[in-house]
């Protein structure tokens, strides 16, 4: 099971080809089982590698430490999520971007929802694992904030509306996130996430407008459904003035 | 300079009636000096103690680790917050409060502009106070958001308002102060948080709006001037809706 090729696959997946799972894989498996067997703080990277069949260096070579296990999709979704905004086109309208960007973590967790589960309920646990959670989730955030700083640069109060939008829909998406994980990965966590960052939306949905524009007394009438929601009203008014 | 009634006085002030500064300010004093001129990971406990004169066990009655000397003030700042939210009005704008709240953050900032600088450069040169400070600020976060919940309990999408709107404030207060910090703290901090927070009540000003109305079809016609702020628009949809 041994391919120093692997290491350099950032889906994990090359040693996958023989039927056997790749070793990245293997340790994480080995890793859970025994953080639920035992506890997180009773078991050893030496108690991990042993039940995975392979060495500590083979450990190390895939994660810098035991908390790295737990949180093992984190580097390449940072990644992919830094990507994706890097490939943002200059009219995409900032919020409804950075929305995007947030589910791609979502995407991660769905992915594998008993995994996810787990996870959180170690997390809970753990102190220093709830710790390492935060300093992720902090990476998203600034992700998100130094987009839409590029975004906003210029503008009257760019950094403050940057900051503040992306812990907006940090909060938004790990509230609907944790209320799905919570209820043991119960129900349609995208729909779910979907109205959060809606939500976000409509309270942030003008941060595109340029500023300082000559102010206008045209009138603009918007008709709309009482029930609608508000995050669909808002849509049409932006339309309605403009703003894509 | 032992007295053990000073250990339970919040203000640390019990032992400066004599003239000598209070071994709580003394032993941060020490630490500071050595962090600057040695290093934070290069200075031991016992160097601190040494430097101030006292003996571990003092250390350690003040602090429970040495990265508690470096944020001395938080866990009265927490409390003080705690009690602030606990003591307000039921009819109190729930923004508004929260935005008052973050602003004993500041205050504790303010108070001492010359060593919140020197510690906001400490902790961006250090990763372990990194993630400690992540960890106060999202204690402080949460402190926040449990008052929203409690304040928005039993409103349609009360936690996800709740955990977005202590999110933005957060984000709000930490963008001005943060950018004070960097000045080496030069200007007026508490006009920067004030306005940050006033772009957070303009966009969740509504957020105290009871929710769950019968839904209907009936047709809303909303009419503005055009350069209206987006936000202005909603909270006229808002009233045209009956969401006060």
């Amino acid at each position: 099971m041994s391919s120093s090729s692997a290491a350099t696959r950032r889906d994990g997946k090359a040693e996958a080809a023989g039927g056997k799972p790749p070793m990245r894989e293997a340790l994480v498996a080995a890793a859970f089982r025994l953080f639920l067997e035992r506890g997180y703080e009773q078991t050893t990277v030496d108690d991990i590698v042993a039940l995975a069949g392979v060495g500590r260096r083979s450990f190390f070579r895939y994660f810098p430490s035991k908390e790295d296990v737990v949180f093992p999709d984190h580097e390449r979704c940072l990644a992919d999520m830094t990507a994706f905004l890097a490939a943002s086109a200059t009219d995409d309208e900032p919020v409804r971007r950075v929305c995007d960007a947030a589910r791609l973590v979502l995407r991660m967790y769905a992915e594998n929802p008993s995994f996810s589960v787990q996870r959180y309920r170690l997390t809970r646990q753990v102190p220093g694992l709830r710790a390492y959670e935060l300093s992720v989730v902090w990476r998203y955030e600034r992700a998100l904030a130094a987009y839409l700083r590029g975004r906003f640069a210029g503008h009257r109060d760019g950094t403050l509306r940057a900051d503040v939008i992306a812990a907006a829909v940090v909060a938004a998406h790990n509230n609907a996130l944790r209320s799905w994980l919570r209820s043991d990965a119960r129900g349609d966590v995208s729909a779910a996430v979907d109205h959060a960052l809606g939500y976000v939306q409509s309270a942030f949905g003008d941060a595109a407008a340029p500023p300082g524009r000559e102010e206008s007394d045209d009138v603009m009438v918007v008709v709309s459904r009482r029930g609608a929601p508000l995050w669909r009203v808002v849509q049409e008014i932006e339309t309605a003035l403009g703003r894509p």
